[in-house]
């Protein structure tokens, strides 16, 4: 069975090795950018269609992770987008995206599971539920 | 201002009344229907887009509100739709449809306006976001 | 059309003034109580089956808004029931009930309507949902 | 200690060896039907009651994940679905029921377990807040 | 009883007639911004304490309601938020803030009531939920 | 990376293997506490500062699981509670605390995981949302 790929943006090795091993055990696959630059080619590149967006906010020089978010969410409107961070929760009132979620650092892997893999199933019943036939459906008589 | 227009589904002329008169205090615009048959022609005709349906299950003949309902998210797979009822709440995990809510009667017209204007919100919303943007943005450099 | 009827606990005979005209003027019929020995006595009355709960929690001696609320879900286990206070809100993580909603003083009336309407109706989807058919459907052939 | 028991209805068997191993990693027994008929004489058979449904829509013939799913909710008004596929999601507007979730082929195994575990917790919720207590409650003197 | 405040950002005289006075009838004191330079005055203003924020998005000039919006946060985290717009939906979800909402043009002045009194009494309880308490407690023998 | 600490409180220790083995599994560090008095006691530990609260309701003597929830909640507001029980599940309405889940007996371990880490997420984002700068932001010239 095909996996839904997610990009996790996020500077620190071991970060990055915890939080791949729990979403693959979720059955994820997992693209990984360290920077934020990094992040903004993995979008740019022809045919990347992420199944979410995990970013980590300080990402030491370049695009930080809001900026990120709002990259990706100009390409796909209704990108599920889960910011991590230990410091700078305190803008993510001001400076995140709506519906999105905040997973303050220390925290436990299953905390990222849980929350991206709802995000991305209130997605899908949003698009679901917004998509609009094209064709008139056949009067009721 | 453009009044958002709703779509009224009830038999008993005095609700529709008390309804009718709750919603346009609201500052919506009321069509009603007072058969299912009714309601269908009103989904039918040409440049019909209604904001939401409120709809009685009980329509005494003809198609009921549950047959309404699944007719309107035919042509508007995002419709919002309230059902009022009295004595057919128990069939509503069968016969209803998702993203759906459920007004018992006796209900306080107050009720009706929360919970359409919710849904219409979530709705728009749901819509915003998953509008997928057709021109790539340009690159980031 | 029958009105659904809220109890309304609160010993400021001016704020009842006020929020009595907000929730009668949302269609709901309204029974006040200013203390809280009178609200036992009116959960308590034969035939008693309010539409919800909404309460000071200080009542001016005798039990306060937490236990009035706490002997209305004793009696009707879902209930829907609104906080309102000034100096409490802090106690409510503590002292408050499941499914409840917090309404802080000074509020504007359409919370109290807005936040009373949306947990009457989530309760009766809910109860709509839990209820358990007794008689087996028909087998399916 | 005793396992909740989950129905899974889905006809690819190497979809049900992925859904199956990730709901029982979760700590869940699960049943599996491979068909629509299947599924129904499981929902049938005496003594069954499932603590979630899980099906696919398209089955190959014989009942559809629609049908399937309101079966369920005949015998269960409350029970917990998900909804998976690939190509039918643009009809759950229209087929599904009420709170119900939408899980969009390819999807991670990690979003069934969320989604599954989530409706169950909230139905048990639910349940619980809209016990009726039968007996009076002592008087409050 | 005083009135929670709020600060109504629209450039059109006629939008801003029809929403005081729905919010006026809801209970709420209104004041009113014609630009978005007077939004950020108002902000500014000392003992300026908004119960919410209710923004236009195109503002004539100055600063938009995005940036409006933002400004709001970096003052008061929690601030409630309602973007009304016709044009700019699309944009909300790359440049609206998290826990906002987006009414969308036409819309029934009671959406409005609806969405910023819900936002208020969720942002009280989030502040009821997460004040944290000073002293310890005492000691549990 | 160092993890979120949950106390958990079970009088059976095969339930107690169980659940803490998926918590584990999961990215948490488990403290046990097999009585209400040892709950307390942890909580009353200097320095204790548990991430979540997964509570047995019987405990077989003092205090049972409604009270350690209230005791936890008078530390640390906004805690995210857990509540496990077979019996007791209609007593929640009356005796549990707002914004608490409910797992009903017998359940799936990912439903503990999913329910807490739902809860952590959101109880971060609370407290992100609601934190109140304490500097005035520079002016808007």
């Amino acid at each position: 069975m095909e996996e839904p790929v997610l990009l996790l943006v996020e500077d620190d090795a071991l970060v990055v090795m915890v939080a791949e091993d729990a979403l693959e055990l979720g059955g994820y696959a997992v693209r990984v950018a360290m920077t934020g630059a990094e992040a903004l080619d993995a979008l740019d590149a022809p045919g990347a269609g992420f199944a979410g967006l995990i970013t980590d906010i300080g990402l030491g020089g370049g695009p930080d992770g809001w900026e990120v978010a709002r990259y990706a969410r100009e390409h796909q409107a209704d990108i599920p987008i889960v910011y991590m961070t230990a410091l700078s929760a305190g803008e993510w009132p001001t400076h995140g995206v709506p519906n999105s979620q905040l997973v303050q650092k220390p925290y436990a892997p299953a905390q990222l599971l849980a929350a991206i893999s709802a995000l991305i199933t209130t997605a899908d019943a949003n698009r679901a539920a917004s998509s609009i036939p094209c064709d008139p459906p056949p009067a009721a008589n």
